[in-house]
């Protein structure tokens, strides 16, 4: 006889859903947090603005009613430190480096002790755009089927979540595993492309492939929260002696 | 980059709704089913007979059609050489040994090269009753919040199959990249403290100091060699662009 239950803390973890479309997702999706025990939903552009009434989020409602909204995922992801999105491609040539489940939990469980870590999800038909990867540090893919990989979101959600509380270790906190909020990440992206664009390095034909190509590079760098903060504030200062010089 | 598919054989893995209510939850666990690569689904005195059509088993019509029907659960297991139970309840006293899913994952395994192996769902309310839990050899619980433990059924049979792969799955990395070579961490250090210091962001007093403390990090970025180069040209791009101003 034994007993079970979650000893992970998931105080610190954030599902983000990107543009649902069912609000009956949403709700299951808010059921699967309250039985892990993660309290904290961002919904990005749901299709639906009514999801806060899904039946489906049995036993849930705090959830639900707590949920935040977004009009774009900078904005939902901005305080998280390890932002990771989830994809059913388990093979095609992306962009990102791609973690299994298992992997990505010892590495989130980790980072959970010393900030915020955003799990994203995309929308049911498609999941995540390439763009809306950009924003993310790296992806993870639940263990399904090639041949029928595409799972159910609110069962993707439960997966994850159950693969967060597994192992009933509580890592302790590391303190170079520390790493940037991601708006900050964002806020360097983009006064590295006003700097690049201002010195003709990017082409206006090709601005948006670049802006896609260099917010990866910025996530790549892992940048720790106080090396983050003395890469922004050189960037700038460049940017501002760039500007002031035109 | 690494590939992951699972490749636990879940050929010997049996699905068995005891009376479920609601034929999406039925659909959505044949969807569950073919997500991991289990086929066989037995369904004993389902409420609703017409489950087979359930448009939750998106990609899944297979396994639902192949769902075999049995009028009492001793006929639904009779083949089998272990039958597990599950249950959200984890601290009540049981007549059966509970394990955590993780432990129940390593012996189910295990079983399943040697014979038919049964995991059993109750009913949506109430879950297995104390007579069916006597058709088991064992339970186990999937380790929810003491305060919110009753799972959606299907997200339930998710999270369970994710535990019977989730070891077996191939991760197969490519080889590591190679960092760039020094000789360019240094021309990307020599260029940046350049156009720091023609920005005014250093004080020549400080020089030397800055220096050492900006070297240091370059290298704390570990970049790629093949992102090495893209940075190196973009600074080159922003260090032209000062001093053509100047």
């Amino acid at each position: 006889m034994c007993v079970v239950y979650p000893t992970q803390n998931l105080n610190q973890f954030v599902v983000v859903l990107v543009a649902p479309r069912n609000p009956l997702n949403i709700g299951a999706v808010a059921r699967a947090m309250s039985n892990f025990g993660a309290q904290k939903l961002r919904v990005v552009n749901a299709y639906d603005v009514a999801f806060r009434e899904a039946k489906s989020a049995v036993g849930a409602s705090d959830v639900l009613t707590r949920a935040e909204e977004f009009r774009s995922l900078a904005d939902a992801v901005a305080d998280c430190r390890l932002v990771v999105g989830t994809t059913s491609v388990g093979h095609r040539n992306l962009n990102h480096p791609l973690r299994t489940l298992e992997e990505a939990g010892r590495i989130i469980r980790r980072r959970l002790s010393a900030g915020q870590v955003a799990l994203l999800f995309g929308s049911e038909k498609v999941g995540l755009t390439t763009e809306q990867m950009t924003h993310c540090h790296w992806l993870l893919r639940i263990p399904t089927r090639e041949q029928h990989s595409s799972m159910n979101l609110a069962q993707a959600v439960a997966v994850c979540l159950y693969e967060m509380v597994r192992s009933k270790t509580i890592s302790r906190h590391k303190a170079e595993e520390d790493g940037i909020r991601a708006g900050d990440a964002e806020r360097f992206t983009q006064l590295l492309l006003h700097a690049l664009a201002v010195s003709g390095y990017t082409k206006p034909a090709s601005a948006e492939a670049t802006d896609q190509k260099l917010r990866r590079m910025v996530r790549r760098l892992q940048l720790s929260s106080k090396d983050g903060e003395i890469w922004l504030g050189m960037l700038r200062q460049i940017v501002w002696k760039i500007d002031r010089q035109r």
